[in-house]
């Protein structure tokens, strides 16, 4: 393991980053004598933001790596015993604990679906409620911005999206690891440098309205650029005036200074005003000065839905430098996944057995059991439907029946296509099992996997809801139970 | 300094984390023989969000810390040379950099206005350059969470405000320093185990739906709980039914189990459904069972607005815990603060000489010139006036000349009331000279110059706009230098 991020709890102890109520129930658990009881819970989220097609799932390595390196120090056991409601044995408990259970997780880059889980976790009751908060911190988080960027980068086709979101993310980890999550969207760039030293995604970045204000002159400052970095220099046009002073000033140090040393201008960005008409007018005049390769950046407010009114637009941009609404996933900031008991053990026949949460809303309804997921693709190799099926379970085309949970009187037989499992062994006995990939390895992954997704599924305005199956079995269970709580007549 | 805040850099070294232009642009400000000439930089914010009447300014203690371990290790370095565009003797320079400015700031928890600087940096260049992110960043995302709290702490009034965001925080730092930014907006407890651990901000929690999902069965899980915890008890009633199942369980366990023992039942919580409703019914319900001192949580997409939704429906509600909407501040979560250019030194004078940027849209256009800044009271003292004013004015009460940077053909004296510098100095030449506060201290003193907060501006639809003036000098100042930029007509 080289990967950066498995370190990164190694250097600081995040072991306490849980809710309190983890800690309260586990030492209850405890003093009631089940702290040893298997019990499984499924990550799961029940909405994809903004409306949109499918999430891609990230944050998995955090989260191993989280679980991996738990350890409560002597500080933590001093402070919670100062609590005064903890048990000794208990705090001796968590003095030597260690993860012993089972994970199996959807790998990073994935698109998934709702209510498939993106995480299980079977293991010891006290271990599966005390790793609760960070599994949904890590995944929630790094799943929006990964999702939200890889909607940026759609609308952007075939130009490069960069991140730019340092300054406006919610805190140091936000930044860096919304970076890696980006790059796993799909972004090109990051201009966050310690995200291209821990991952190797590359930075990016030349000058910003404080290089050019102190020079106090368009042509000044980039004259001065460009004798630093005659092959690489980027100039910021929009400080004073974007046609009447930044453009020809631009102009003037390519011809005058970049030039005639055999180097090209590289390009020029924008950074505020009317995208569309100035890029017209930017790329006009630069053609006409013969500078078609000089590329044109624009870098104010991008989102995908601005990005889409530029392309209506015909705005001459070569790539995108996007801030704040992708690093806060600014439209809808709130990844909503959650954490819900499946089945516990019991301890005569050690079989599991489904627990099952009732609500009003039929949405908010859990499935039982202990589960795997599976994905069906058609001849082409598109996807066409997620099946949650029960652990035991041994389903393959020919022999899968499924119910569409909206219309469960619905049985259907799948007898065309292919079909894999969604979820992998990560954690087996508390030993991590998984080999956990690059970020190279996740960004490649993921885009051979949006390779299997339909068309339909990625616009953005009513994209095509993909079908999120039960097996026929897990179905059953489902009703059985509701019978028996009385919710079904 | 015994603030665990403050090692929070010198356990993970954060230095990298800067926009890659910073290291563009301050090598090239190092081959340009440029690097120490002095400049000013402010960083001030302006919109307030979600149309408030305040800011509560939050981050500066994260800052420092960054300033104050700023270092450069030798794998830094290496990865620098790797990207085949630094001098060598810059890289030397950073292999010995320390910042060695001085920087002024208004403290945490003072409630703040556009365009009045929450920062200044005077600065060698390359100093005042590369310090742009962190500050940024802390600045932006705690000032973000601290004003979102006060808003619904505001809308609480008197019921205590729970910070219960972990899950859907952005990432570790977000959920950590979130809990902090939190409890400086007025948050009276947390969920996030770790925030207490570090900060002294009181963790608090009982159980989730998963403690009931467990024992299957509302009585039997609230028996178990009570078992344990005979006098803390708070059961959670709607993993079920609410008014069928969770609340009579929740009673028969105080009546059989807590009340024999010569306790009572802490607290219910509700954390689904309509909790105007259903919170009326429980109250009553426990109010007949003589459980008057019962207290009723809620815990469901709290925000200000849903708060006083349920004051207008006389709720029965004693606290709220308060998650994602605090914790992403999601009606609005970018708080856009930014970081200018507005001094530069003239290295044959030593003296700053102003820099402005000019933009067409007029909020935008910067106040040049190093500054200060002050706050004008009246004689209950309300806090009326900020004045922005120019560094080496001298201003007192009967000598203070201001004007209304939108009006600026309006003049007036102020002649009544008192005033007070906002920014304090904390570094001088790099030492930090600042006492930092405890979290404790911070709180206190955020309560106090709320207080000082006219009650205009503290309502959530079209507050009181708190008048932010400039001072004659720089009025008459940024004027001449738009004149001399073809602006002024």
């Amino acid at each position: 393991m080289d990967t950066n991020l498995m370190n990164i709890n190694q250097e600081r102890n995040l072991t306490m980053l849980m809710d309190y109520y983890e800690l309260t129930m586990a030492n209850g658990y405890y003093k009631l004598g089940l702290k040893d009881q298997w019990v499984c819970f499924d990550l799961f989220f029940r909405k994809i933001p903004e409306s949109g097609g499918f999430v891609i799932a990230a944050g998995l390595e955090s989260a191993i790596s989280y679980i991996k390196n738990m350890h409560f120090t002597d500080g933590d056991i001093a402070f919670l015993r100062d609590k005064g409601i903890f048990d000794e044995g208990f705090l001796e408990y968590l003095r030597n604990f260690k993860f012993t259970g089972d994970i199996d997780a959807i790998r990073e880059g994935t698109p998934v679906y709702p209510h498939v889980p993106l995480v299980t976790v079977c293991a010891p009751l006290c271990e599966a409620q005390l790793v609760e908060t960070m599994l949904l911190l890590s995944i929630n988080h790094q799943s929006l911005i990964a999702t939200k960027t890889n909607r940026i980068v759609r609308a952007a086709g075939d130009r490069v999206v960069m991140e730019f979101g340092a300054r406006r993310a919610h805190g140091y980890d936000a930044s860096i690891l919304g970076a890696r999550a980006a790059a796993i969207g799909g972004a090109k760039m990051t201009a966050t440098t310690i995200a291209d030293e821990m991952f190797g995604f590359p930075a990016t970045g030349t000058m910003a309205h404080s290089w050019i204000q102190f020079f106090n002159n368009d042509y000044e400052a980039f004259k001065k650029y460009a004798e630093v970095y005659p092959s690489s220099s980027v100039f910021l046009l929009d400080t004073f005036d974007v046609l009447t002073s930044g453009l020809p000033a631009a102009i003037k140090v390519a011809k005058e200074i970049i030039e005639p040393q055999g180097y090209r201008l590289k390009g020029v960005r924008l950074d505020s005003g009317d995208l569309a008409y100035l890029s017209k007018k930017v790329r006009k005049e630069l053609d006409k000065h013969g500078m078609q390769d000089c590329t044109i950046v624009v870098s104010n407010s991008i989102d995908e839905y601005l990005i889409q009114s530029l392309n209506m637009q015909d705005a001459k941009i070569d790539s995108f430098g996007v801030g704040e609404r992708l690093i806060t996933s600014k439209a809808e900031p709130v990844f909503g996944g959650v954490y819900k008991l499946v089945a516990v053990e019991n301890t005569e026949t050690h079989e599991f057995e489904p627990r099952i949460k009732i609500s009003e809303n039929v949405e908010k309804i859990i499935n039982p059991g202990r589960k795997r997921a599976y994905r069906v693709y058609d001849e082409n190799h598109l996807s066409k439907i997620d099946v949650i099926a029960l652990y035991h379970e041994d389903l393959s085309i020919g022999n899968l029946k499924v119910v569409d949970p909206k219309k469960s009187w619905k049985v259907y037989e799948v007898n065309e296509g292919t079909m894999e499992e969604l979820l992998v062994p990560i954690f087996r006995k508390g030993e991590l099992v998984y080999k956990v990939p690059t970020l190279e390895e996740i960004i490649a992954y993921s885009k051979q996997q949006q390779e299997y997704v339909m068309e339909e599924e990625k616009r953005f305005n009513y994209p095509h809801k993909h079908y999120v199956d039960l097996s026929y079995e897990l179905s059953e269970l489902k009703i059985q139970m509701l019978k028996d709580n009385g919710e079904w007549q």
